[in-house]
């Protein structure tokens, strides 16, 4: 069986950075299936790419490698990392993102990637990791190396953390973490602690230029181009409008805060 | 030999959508290969997603599952559907692009999915019927189940009809249904019907600003800049311009209208 | 082992046109993995897929087999070429993209796709050679087939050249050839280039609305936002800035000169 190997960069589809990485790969292990997660992160958003790969890590089976490259400090001391949590397995730069990825867990073993000789020929460039350290390791994972074969254990992940909402008695302020490809606004108000919370109460939604009176189960329970709250298919509040662009619609950007009001009336 | 599995989808390419599916099918069924046929589609065309698929299925070969999800009414009661179409298999919502995307063909085999044991495990979101039911569903079509194991037979699909050209003796009017990433405007005339009308005479295509007198065999017929009209590679008639966008150039938009007069002098 | 094929085109990722190329390989011979080195070049541009090729085909391992359809020509007589380059393969319409990409080598072994029975079926569309002749060539080369087999031996690719930079005692004038995705605007000027005349003096460095006084070795080496001047990781001099787009921070376009002066002072 072919392993699978995962990529999520900055690098876009427009340039040859991420045939280089694949092609880096294929050059040492041929039995691989590539599945692109998303090469369209903003640039050096490390936040966006924690989101983007948390959205995708859990429906990935055993034994599956991500190669996550979003790299602003390409080049300086930040340490190159792999890491394994559950059955899956990670590579990249220590810069805060697979914390971010795979919090709350804690990862259970993680290594420097502190061994040129699983790296690619040749001293690697300054400017390209991915291509030169990141990809030649993720290969080497895949051709069955482990994580000790190719680095030193270490204890701890450079560490950043998700902003949570603000909660009270009253009810809870959020952000929006995350504007999707039609718009949708998805904040970090999961439904456990909204529905913990509001304790079969009414509630008042602000967000951007609407005021929500109800979460409703699907887009459709709302006319076409009305604004709705749902909890999406990770279980958090999203914004959005009914077979619209809530973002442009309602003019909610990412980091938008999302006021929820609970009463009783 | 890996089964062959394409997506289409309107997910666009910046969020974990595509991916969960993948890594949702590669959980259950890992000896596939994914080719994505466009995930570009604009959000919940359906029309556009039928074009794009018709204009890929032909090539492909027999057994492929074709993964096909626009979706606006995710969520409602629309039907979620297996289909076979001669050698080649659908997984979709029931909402008019498979009826376009075979038309003129009836499908050979429909099935209503509706056996949750093919699902992922737990009830499906409310809002992502690709994940929790297509994706799962197509991996279980690829390890070998059939079409009447995961769903129970069903005579129609929903149906939507593609506008066809108004034809008379003195010419045809047709309509631009697709503008491609070059900005070539593709017509819904067809090369067969266009040659029985013409018998001979002469043409005057009047499509945005220009008026074209003759149809050209290849692109370069025509000096760099200058608008043609040309037989696409699918038969249809294509208003182009040599080098250049002939959607913006022309101002012709998805829509426009298409009239071709013929005369004998 | 599957065999590998990598894509380049200015096809775009909305249509159908790269799906239906996969299908066509797929349906001559299944055992392939495909990557996809960029859909997105300009529409028609030979040089930026010829650039962007460069920047991958090293890396990817021997046999591969590299189709690269950028066509402004199709239909006319242009001819269609299969090429060898030491252990990988090329195919794709002979219009001097491919001496670019393989600049400054000489192909080891050049045929004229000229037998129609390893063409798809029927006579080839007068538009669409990527998916009626050269999808094909590259599936029965990677189904063993050899060039010889399907065309017959020719000596020359058509030829393209590379602008080369403007080299005096006092400095170089170069040029941008390409901006990536991240606005770096990379130039013809080779490392090995400038350090050999450099000979250890000072520089200056004029690049749109900048003065460099250096090049640095890593982007983090100025601070965020300030601009620099770096070799990339195939060994060119870069305009960039530290986590911004030096392309529209310093109005800098393809094309525009990079002016470098030594000086002993």
């Amino acid at each position: 069986m072919p392993s699978l190997i995962t990529l999520t960069t900055d690098f876009g589809t427009r340039d040859a950075y991420v045939a280089a990485m694949k092609g880096t790969i294929a050059s040492i292990h041929r039995d691989v299936t590539f599945i692109d997660i998303s090469h369209d992160i903003d640039p050096q958003d490390v936040m966006q790419a924690a989101f983007v790969l948390r959205g995708a890590v859990p429906y990935f089976p055993e034994g599956t490698i991500h190669l996550v490259v979003v790299d602003p400090g390409v080049g300086t001391e930040r340490r190159a990392v792999g890491v394994r949590d559950g059955s899956q397995y990670f590579v990249g730069p220590d810069n805060g993102l697979l914390t971010l990825a795979l919090a709350p867990d804690e990862p259970d073993h993680i290594v420097q990637l502190d061994k040129p000789e699983f790296w690619r020929a040749g001293s690697p460039s300054a400017t390209f990791h991915g291509r030169d350290i990141f990809a030649p390791v993720a290969a080497h994972l895949a051709a069955g190396r482990t994580l000790d074969d190719v680095g030193t254990p270490v204890d701890k992940l450079s560490t950043l953390h998700w902003a949570l909402p603000t909660i009270d008695e009253h009810g809870i302020q959020g952000w929006v973490v995350h504007v999707d490809h039609f718009g949708n606004c998805i904040t970090n108000i999961s439904r456990q602690a909204f529905e913990e919370l509001r304790d079969g109460r009414g509630i008042k939604c602000f967000a951007g230029g609407a005021i929500l009176h109800a979460v409703h189960p699907v887009y459709a329970s709302v006319a076409d181009g009305d604004p709705l709250a749902i909890f999406n298919s990770d279980g958090f509040l999203e914004i959005s409008v009914n077979g619209g662009d809530a973002s442009s619609l309602l003019g909610i950007r990412k980091g938008a805060p999302v006021n929820v009001v609970f009463s009783r009336s």
